[in-house]
């Protein structure tokens, strides 16, 4: 499948009801997956706060995982090397396990099965790995789908204001730092790895009020300040984060590309930034002439892993 | 105080045993705290994993916090926003709480409060903050204090190591990059943070093995690469790290500073690692003339935040 039709497909891979039972007795939850199915765990985290959410990004897991804790293994592949090793040690200290993947060792191993339709890039699966999770949680309504998909639609067919922020970012050369507010830290950590495996491109992402207490002091003097293009991604409507923005940028003197969310319920603002991220780095893919497609260097890294 | 003096004063702030009884029926924490108070929490939670410990740095708290949380405030002055805030959230849904700092509003509105000497910037009282809760929750030994001591004092009497570190960054002009491997991944970030304040220059830090699935792609691609100035932190002896550490910089053809830690508990890696950092970005202050204490831009947006 092309990248573009892959990023189009979103809108559809939000649309497919399948869920889970939760366990009775749970008591906390604890997410393993890495890089673009790792993604999912911490938006997750960040919609879901009614219960601890713990996500391991690493092979090992947390001491209090036990007989209460639901361990959810998410590998779009279903054989990401950590996320099976999270996955052993949660099943040997008694945690029920769920799977999220298109197949693999996690297929195999976990509990409860959820299988998600194989064939794109993990990145872009992004969809069918996340709406399991927040529908078992009901964390989404069919009102805020319903929405959630004329919003990535109509971006789908005009993403003009995206292909703008990847020429500036193109044209001045500058390295993307992504700021994002209570809610989308999530999402801003996703445009930061979007940036890196789409554009190749060198990228970090921070958030509100947190970086308040440290980059603020970095960006009110000059060294190398000129190099980064900033971008803040917020929900709008939310006043105390907007004026936070606008105090930054006027006392550190710091040009920031604003991208507003569009929708009313979180999911849809969620999702839709999540979109826009898409779309600003494919287009910066296309400038630069790099296949977005191509993670080649993740892929050897995890062959040399593997062997030695 | 002289800002190397603060900075000296770590190995004696370990040896404070202040601590406090974890209420009876603690079934997850939940710690606010922000920036160089902040960091305490994150530290705290790659540490101690028998419970979720989640960290809060904004104004709100989740939802699960109820009669069963630990709710714990750390603000060095006592008087930070986002925390008072979250306390207050705390406490109305019945979580105990406790306060660490110097004084206060935190000192009036927790339950039990843990006083810590004054007189310090924030970040540089980050021994008298996090050992309370090391304390109360059994994670370090004496002896592991004994041992961290006297790395720390070896640190203060030749840290030329970390100064040549901090000459190759002002020599090439290179933007700070920290990579840390698990266990380690806050310190990472304390690295980062400590460049802001202390040296004023823009720094984000990133941490192994999720780093493999994103900044990798990026590293292999020349955009901006030699802007960096990598340095990789890890605790050495744990081969599955510095192999990782080794075949990215192989794979993507990167140079890296490799900080490993010394000693042998967790405690003594982590805050000699931490110690270190400290003297990285206390060097790189002084060759480029900037003041190590002065914060003036945060206490600014604090005033103009509170006032508008």
């Amino acid at each position: 499948m092309k990248f573009l039709e892959e990023l189009q497909s979103l809108k559809e891979q939000i649309k497919r009801r399948v869920q889970f039972d939760v366990p009775e007795g749970t008591k906390n939850i604890v997410i393993g997956g890495m890089g673009g199915s790792g993604i999912v765990g911490k938006i997750f985290q960040e919609m879901y706060t009614k219960m601890p959410v713990y996500t391991s990004d690493s092979y090992d897991i947390p001491d209090f995982v036990g007989d209460g804790t639901l361990f959810i293994a998410i590998s779009y592949s279903g054989n990401t090397e950590e996320t099976i090793s999270s996955l052993s040690y949660a099943k040997k200290k008694g945690a029920k396990t769920i799977g999220i993947s298109s197949g693999g060792i996690i297929e195999k191993e976990a509990d409860v099965f959820v299988n998600v339709p194989g064939g794109l890039q993990p990145r872009s699966a992004i969809g069918y790995m996340l709406m399991p999770l927040l529908l078992s949680f009901n964390v989404v309504s069919e009102k805020d789908v319903d929405y959630a998909y004329s919003l990535l639609k109509r971006i789908d067919e005009n993403n003009i204001k995206d292909e703008d922020i990847a020429k500036k970012i193109w044209e001045t050369r500058r390295i993307p730092v992504i700021y994002g507010i209570p809610g989308y830290r999530s999402v801003a950590y996703r445009w930061k790895t979007q940036f890196n495996e789409n554009a190749k491109v060198i990228a970090y992402s921070n958030f509100f009020p947190e970086l308040n207490h440290n980059d603020t002091m970095a960006l009110r003097d000059t060294y190398r300040k000129n190099e980064f293009f900033f971008i803040s991604i917020s929900g709008g409507k939310d006043s105390r984060s907007e004026k936070r923005i606008d105090i930054t940028k006027e006392i550190t003197k710091t040009e920031m590309e604003e991208v507003v969310a569009e929708g009313s319920s979180q999911f849809e603002k969620m999702i839709g930034l999540v979109h826009r991220g898409d779309y600003v780095t494919y287009h910066l893919a296309k400038l630069r002439g790099v296949d977005p497609t191509d993670i080649s260097s993740i892929e050897e890294l995890k062959r040399r892993l593997s062997k030695e």
